[in-house]
Formats: C-alpha cells, structure tokens, sequence
C-alpha cells in the first residue's frame, strides 16, 4: 500500500475529514490516505499572514507523520509551505494547487480556477506563475469564506456553476479547476451541468503523488530543496 | 484494472516491448499497460517530417484500440499526435512528454531535458514551451539517432551521464528528464550515480493517466478537442 | 520569374483556386503563383486530427512539386505541416499565418485575429506562442465551418466586420489578420468599412516567399530543418 | 522624521546593528533607521523552511513596531514575509529584494544578483519573477554560508568581485546586487574595483520607504492585502 | 540639500510650474526641486513623433543644468529620452513612467495605468514591457489631450475616478498610477474617493532619484550607457 | 515600379550608397530603391542620445520624400524613428531590425544577432522584446565602431564569422542575422563558410515594403500610428 498523508493546513478536523474522504473515494485501490491538520493555527487560510502562520503547522506534521508516510499532498490552494515541506520531508510532496494544474492542462486547452474568497485570487496567481501556466487559464472568485465550507460545499453550487459558465463563455475555459480545498462535493453536479472536466485538486494531488512513489521519485537534494535541520 | 494502452509511434516493436516492459514495472498494481506501434511509418521519429508520418498511425491506433483502453499514452518524445488523439480517443490521453515535464517540476526547482538526436531539440521545446516551463529547465542532447536504442539502452549511460552533470554545474539542474521512450535503462544508473531524480516520461505518463481514469476524468469536448469524425 | 507553389491542405480545388487566383492578383509582376491540394486526404481542416492527414498531403505535394517551386506558401491558417515541409522541400517554405502575423505587426501596435470556427482558436494560438506575439494581438473566431468558403466569403463580410468592430473597441485592435485561407474577398470591403488594414495571409505569403527568392535565402539545414529522408 | 524600522528576520542582534548602521548611513538626513529582530526563530535563511518559521517573526515585530513606525523595510534577500506583513502592517512595507532589484533598474541595462549560499538562487529567482525583471538580469551564488556575515563581509570582497566580473564578462551585467542582508560592507570597495553601481537592497529599501511615507502611500487595502486580524 | 531637476519635455511653462509644485510638496525637506522646459519644440508628446522632436530637448536641458543638478526626473509618461539622457548626464536619471510604475508595485498586487489620450497607450506599454510589468497591470486612456492640462487637472477627476472604477472592477486592480504628468490635482481627491493608492510619477521619481544620490549611485557606464559626446 | 526610399539615419553619404546598391542587387526587378541620409545629424548610430538625434532626420526626410516613395526602410539596426516615421509618412514603413528578425524566423528555428559596438546590444533586444523573439535568438556584438563600415565590411568577416559560429556551437543558432546596416558584403562569404542563411535587414526590408504596396496595405491610422501634424 501507498500510504498518502494530506495535510490540511488549517485547524478544522471536520473539512479535513471531507477533504480526505473524498480524495479516498476517487483514488486508486493500493493507496491509503490519512487527513491531519494542525491543532494550533488559523481556522482558514485566506490572507498570506495566515498562510505564514499555517505553514509552521505544515512543517510540524510533516515531522511528525515521518515514520508513516510514502508521500505528503497539502491540501490548501496557494500551496502553503509546499516548498519549506519539500526540505524537511523525507520523501515526495505535492500541493493541491499545481496538481490541479497540471490535470487540467492535460485535459483541456484553456481552463478556468475558481477560488474563494476574492482576495486569494493573488496565492492562485503566484502558483500559475510559478509553473508557467498564465497563458492556459483565468482565475475568477467566489466571494464566499473558506468558513462556509465546513459543512460541504453543495450550496456554492449554483455561484461556481455560474462562474464558470461566464468564463467558458468569455475566456474560452473548456475546464474548471476547483481552487480551494473541501469543493469535492462540487465535482459531480459541475461536470454533469457544464459537462466539462472538473478538477479537485486533493484528489489530483494522491494520484500524482502516488505515482512518484511507484516510480521511486524523491524530491532531488541537488541544491534547491536539500534538507534542512530545524532546531 | 485500469487498461493503459501505450502507443510507440514508430514501428519498431522490439522498441515497444522494451517501453512496456518499463513502465508496467514502476506502475501501481491495477494497471496493466499494452504496448502498440504501427506496422507501417517510420522506423524512428527524428524529425517533424517523420513525425507527420507517425501521428497519422497514432490516430489508427487510438481507433484500433477504443474498446480495450482507459486512457492513452503517446511514447515518443516531442508527444507525437497528442492533440489529435485526444480529439479522436474516447478516454483522456497523456503525452510522455508533458508528463515527464509536469513530474520534473514537482521534484526540482530546475531540470535539464536530454534528448537526442540533436535536431529534436526544437521538438522539446515546442512542448516546453506549450507548457510555460521555459523557465524551470533546459534542453540538450546526446548525439546518436533513435535507431541506437532498439536493444536498450544501457551503452548511452555515459554520454548521458556527462550531458547531465555539465547541466547541473552550469544551469542548475537538479533533476534529469530523459528526453526520448526506450530509455527506462538509464532511470536507475543515473539515480545511483547522480543521486538526482531522474524521470522516464512514459512511466510518469502511465501515472497521470491512470489518475485521470481513477478521477473519471476525460478530455474536454467543449472546443478545441470536441470529438472529430475522420472520414 | 519566381514559382510559388501554394500548397492548399485540404482537398477542394475551388477553394484552391479561389486562394490562387486572390494572391497572384496582388502579387508582384515577376511572381507566378501555382495552387496545389491534394486528392486525398479532408475536405477542410478544422481539428488537429484533420490537420494530422493534411499535413502527409503537404508533404506530398511539396516532394511532387520540386522541379516546378522556388519556394512554398502554406494555404491554412495554422500552419499546417509548415516544419515537415522545410525538411523535406528544396527550397523556402512560409505558412500563411506566420506571414499574416509577422505583416499585421508593420502596419499596426495590435490586431486581431479572426479565425473560424471557435475550434481553431488554439491552432492559431500555437503559432501566435511560437512566434511570441500573445502581446500583439487576441483571437477571436466566427462560427461558420470552413465549407461556407466554398463558393467565396463574401456572405461572410458582415459576421468578421461585427467581430473586427468588437476587438478594436475592446482590445485596442488596429489591424484585422483575416484567419482562414479563402477569405480574400473580405479584404477589401473589410478595409473600407473598417478603414484598417486587413491582412490576407497568403498574399502575404507570396510576397514574403518571393524576397526569400530573391535574396537567395533557403532553410537552414545546420539542425532542425537539415534534410529528411522519406521512405 | 521619518522613523524606519528594518526587520532582519533572523535571530542575529549582531547583523541587525550591521545592517541598521550601514542602512542609516546613506540615508536621507530625516530618516531615522531602527533594527530589530526576532529573539526566537532561526540563526539565518538559507532555506524555504527557515523562512518559513522566520516569517512568523517578522510578523510579530510588525505588530510589536506599530507605534513607533512610519514603513517598515524587510532586510532578508528573497523578502521573507513581505506579503503577509503587508497586510498586518499599517503603514508601507518594503523588501529589501524588490528594492534592490528596481534601484539596479534604474541604473543598469542588465544586471547580475551575488546571492549567498547556492540553494538560495530559487528564492531570488521567484521575487525576480514576481517583478517581471527575468530578462534584465541573471543570479549566481557565493559558496559562503549566511553565518559567514556575522563579523562583516569584507572577507568576501574577492569572492563577490569575482563572481560579478564573471558576469560583466559573460551575461553583460552592467551593475550588481548584492544578494544578501549585511553585506553593505562591499559596496564601496567593490564599487571601486569594478566601476559599476553595486547596491545594498537594505539601504535602496530604506530610500524607497521614505519616499512612500513622504507621498502619504500606503498598501492598497482593496483586495489582496486588505487589513487581516491575526489570533 | 540634493538638487533635482525635473524636465518637462515639452513647451509649456505653465505645466512644468505645476508638476514642479507638486513633486516639491510631497518630497523630502532635504530636496530642492528645479522645473524646467524647452523653449523650442511640441506644446504636447501625445504621438511617437512629437516624442522624437521633445527628446532632443531633453539632452539639451540635461547638458544645460550638468552643474546644478543632482539627479534628473523626466516628467513625461513614456519616459522620452530617458535612456540617451543616461548617456549624456553625468548623474541619475529617472523617468516618471518607471518611478510610478515600480512604486504601484510595492503597494499593491495589481494596478492600472490611466493615460492620455488614448493613442498613448502603446508609450505607456513599452514601458511596462520593459520593465516586465505586464502581469500586474492593465493600461486604459482617458480621451482628452494633454492640452487640456494647462489650467490644471481638477475637471478630469470624475473621468480619472470612472475609468479607475472599472479597472477595479474588471481586472482586478488595486492601485492606480496617473499616466501624465501634470495630473497630481487628482491623488489626494482620487485617493479620498476610490480608497486605494494614487501615484503621481513625477513625486515618486523625484524620491527615488534623491535616493540614489543618497547611495551614491550613478548610471553605469560599462556598456550600454557609456558617456557619449554629442557634436 | 514600386519606388522604396531607403533612410540611413546617419549622415555618412557613403555609407548609403553601399547600402542602396546591396539592397538593389537582390531585389525583384520592379523595385527602385533610393538612398538617402540626413546632411546635419551624427556620423554613426551607436548610442540612445545619437539615436534620438538621428530620428529627427529621419522624419525630416520621410517629409522630403513623400511624393517620390510608395514606401520606406529605416536601414539603422535598432530601429531609429520607425514608430514616429510611420505616423508621418503617407505610405508604409518598415524597420531593418523587424524585417531581419521576422526573416530569420522563416528559414531556421534559432538565430543569432551580430550587432557592433557591444553597447548597442541593448538597442538590438528591445526590438527583439518588442517582437516577441526572446526564444529564438540570441545577441553578440563585435567589437568595432560603425565608423569601420565606410569603405565596406569585408575586413570584418573573420569577426563575424567567429562570432556566429560561437553561436552556432553554444546557442543552437542556426542562421545569422546582421545586426547593422552596411554589413552586405559578408552576406555571401559568411553563407559560404557557415553554410547557414544570413540575412541582411536592408535587403529583407526592400522586399517586405514592396510585398505591402502589392497588397495596398498602409500603417494603420486606427489609434497608435495616426497620422500627426508636426509644427
């Protein structure tokens, strides 16, 4: 068995339960996957001062969930300390936001993410840049809180149906990219109404991850992302 | 199971077999991986004339093969057909190419692609470029024609050795990207003796695509890929 | 005289004839201009997997036509088979969209692209990309299918007016690149509606072409490009 | 007076009062230049994960400064924290990266960034990216370790005027940053010896503050970096 | 006390007393501010070639004031005859274009650029494209004539506010750069109503440049801008 | 006849005439090409400040000039005065630098610039950002002044030669495009030995003019290039 540990990086046990079963459900039969979270930190992350904040937790569990893991996936887009987490795990991480993105550039030639709430739009933003993708898709927002996912994302339905129905309309987006953890519920009912592929990041991110593991990838050591000792 | 049908699509099937053989070998438990090829083209895809003549028996092959495939994997370097198979196949198709470029970056923050023979070098970057990751990686090659690998690889571990470590000291790579099929040999010698990663696109490419299948996720047809009907 | 051999993709000789007859007209005296499509192959290119078969016609008209070529023009907006043509012709080769893009950027800061149908958005964005003009212009399309061309685009005049209008009022068009072959018929009551340039891609081709002539300038043959043997 | 505080993010006092003193000495006469940094944390940022856990210190102290603080400048090559302190600050914060990258700008066609040690390449790299400065400069690296700095950089005067003639010679630098807090020292023999502008980001960082306090600027409040309360 | 002359490069005494004015009020008190302006040349640069007539201005006025001048600021958007003026002065040079610009980047994620009249976007463009600003800004343009800024700029607030509302609205941006010189009427009346950063380029370029001369920093003359001696 | 003025922007009567004769030479036989150049202005071309004064002459001839030419070619690499000259002249304008560069794309994937003296590389690269072509070539310079072109350039070959084949070996380069006007001469031998296309932009230009006055196509007059009175 692969043995996936997603990493929320905020302090909610029930959306990192949601988040966990859901990318469970759609993965393959030989991975496990184990949702933790921080139990000191923000509530959500929608700022980058608590995305700064989180990121110490990310850290913490990584250490902490050494012995038991084959691969992290941090399951918070704008991938909050995906790249401190690469230096202190010993073996593969992937963030939610750049699985995303790349599932969506392999079944789609223009895409849309949809993120909540509006002013994380510039952490969307920084990954696209990041990987290069800035001429593949748009980033709009719902202006919604994280908060009003802890109980399941089905009543957004209508808001990002309706956002990316314009930007399918206006930008040429022929897929969604879902941009924030705990939208897995959004999944089926999207993809039946737009009848476009919609993509979760979580559950893009076991399947990649697991995958490293198959092939025995690791995070290289070269330089970049060698391991740091942290008192 | 998830059936993968890996389509070489030049018509060496010494070369299929050696690809197969591959990537069944690094892929997870419930995918089985079939290997095809064209019985007429061209013996090795080196230029983008030959590469004009090769997309057209990867087309057949996606058609030939609809019934007993999940998802698709074009195994030539430069994703020969991509676009134009994910318009006829009726389940997701993934290029070892963008597979093998994705995977990199989730390892290293910069890459080197070592292709060969020389002349495809602009074929990487095409796809490269496709992607936005001109800024993450860089493209060499090693001097020999494609033809040299039909019974392995293993006497090109040198040559390609040398080529990686000269990126690494002066690009910064800190992860290789084996930039033709048929090269799975060098993944472990490489590994061993660079203690980088280094990433085999079909391989890499079996993995995306059974996540893909697992995620029930398939090409858009909501443009660009909208299904063709080839007389 | 200079031979220009322009190499319609697809396999209607009226649109073929339509395309040759508009670029000899405004060509310069000592041109000639030849049109050639294959009997073989699809009706009109309007997906990759349809440019997939035309472009082994290129390829076959370009060998056919040798003795008779100083240089190739490529009649379909997308470029198609444009690389393999260059390998395998003796002499220089231009595709119509690079030339209709590279002449729009003279006359105008920015223009706009109007292709047809919505599908080919993307072919035109590839070669747009490969040239690195995503800065200089947007692409828009009219959703007719390329057969309405058949018997001549006038009837076309008042759907890529409306579409030119819309992209100088919004994305600060100055220029109109006319986006499929066989459109020269809108050009000039396109120019005086609009009273901007509009550009035809193959007679843009033909005069491009035709300096290459004259300055003795081929293909280089140093890499990518080097001559290709077919079988 | 305008009352700068500089945040060093490391847990150094003994840099701080390097950086402060070199950072007040080429500054305006009605600028008043205060260091701190945080009691706990890391001894220096080489790494993503020793930003990380920097961060929360520079956030702190932002809280701790408000009183006494009219901009805050951020003294740790690669801008740690800069984002988040923006939006808990209030009243303009400033990276000494950005400034030094801009200042060199202003003076220099092209430019080559000195960073120290290798592995911190990539968190140049990424504010150069976020700046859009990719094609205006090149980074390359020092093989000291940041603790190297605590008694003053002059030691490094050969290393760091080595490496930027290598770039003068090859990459046409015109001018350098010095990329890295507490090398202030360099500037004016390196200066001299070169004959180009060498800029400290601590002390372009300073300069820039000031000028926001004077035209009344302070972070957009709009979106992005809206006012967050933290716990 | 650091002596700044801004130059104004077109005719018009009565907009070089207001841009004047308005940097000296807003700059530090150890700066003096000098407006000056050609007496021969274009009442406005509102085209490319009245940008070629007023440049010449520029390095005559820039020769004109060598011994009284610490540092010079070019007031025109588009920054004309930034780059010879480099060559030509024997201290620092800054344009309005870049000091706004670099400014805007450091309060805000995004911003726009509102300019005048419309026929000048593509100055402002170049500008941004040299500076890698694409992704940060969008560029619009009021249409009135720069004439209309002789008596002041107060009667345009309403259409400076509307055309800042819509990019605010529709691209995301969070702070606003006035493309003209003599607009600084409308920071504090534009910053009171929208509620984000204004930036008048002439007040941030003067800033700026008293820093550089605060540093000790000079353009460089290793290559591109090397002294040159005009007949 | 098609009747193309060719503007030196130097005052060097010499130099024009070897100019206009190479471009003659290879240009179809219904082009006259005229050569002229400013009688006040700068001897060479080699910096901004000689540049800004070069274009007022430049504009004064395509003044001079309206009645007699169909269409211009600004024969100084960099550009001098193309945007301001297309908003004055009656006809169309095309620049040495952008004909040379969009040739260069057609016959070959990579190319390298060779411009003198080494400062003005950085006139070279803003044409080339302006056209997009950063990935397709580089730019080196040889050490020469322009004022070394009077009697012809033959005596530079060895230079040239070395230069591109430097390129050749390191930078993928597979034609040569000649960065200055004047450099004709080397066209035939550098192909000879290289046995890679070399392009002269003077020559390119005449033939891409004369293809715009074919196809009737003027400067847009849309926004940026309308027409302007100057005083």
């Amino acid at each position: 068995m692969t043995r996936i540990t997603v990493i929320n990086p905020n302090t909610s046990g029930a959306l990192t339960n949601t988040i966990t079963a859901a990318a469970q459900a759609v993965s393959s039969a030989d991975v496990t996957v184990t949702g933790v979270n921080p139990t000191v930190g923000v509530p959500s992350v929608e700022s980058h001062a608590e995305e700064t904040i989180a990121a110490v937790g990310v850290l913490d569990l990584v250490r902490a969930r050494q012995a038991d893991t084959d691969a992290y996936v941090i399951a918070c887009f704008g991938d909050t300390g995906v790249h401190a987490a690469r230096e202190v795990a010993t073996c593969p991480v992937v963030g939610m936001t750049e699985a995303a993105l790349q599932t969506a550039c392999l079944v789609a030639h223009r895409f849309v993410v949809i993120t909540m709430p509006p002013r994380t739009i510039a952490h969307s933003a920084r990954v696209i840049r990041e990987l290069g993708l800035e001429h593949r898709c748009t980033v709009v927002a719902v202006d919604v809180p994280v908060a009003d996912l802890m109980g399941g994302s089905s009543h957004l339905l209508d808001a990002f149906t309706e956002a990316a129905r314009a930007a399918m309309a206006t930008d040429g987006a022929e897929a969604v990219v879902l941009g924030c953890a705990g939208l897995a519920d959004l999944v089926a009912p999207m993809s039946r109404v737009l009848d476009v592929p919609v993509v979760d990041g979580v559950a893009a991110g076991v399947g990649i991850a697991a995958g490293l593991v198959a092939m025995g990838l690791n995070t290289s050591r070269a330089n970049t992302f060698a391991a740091v000792e942290l008192p």
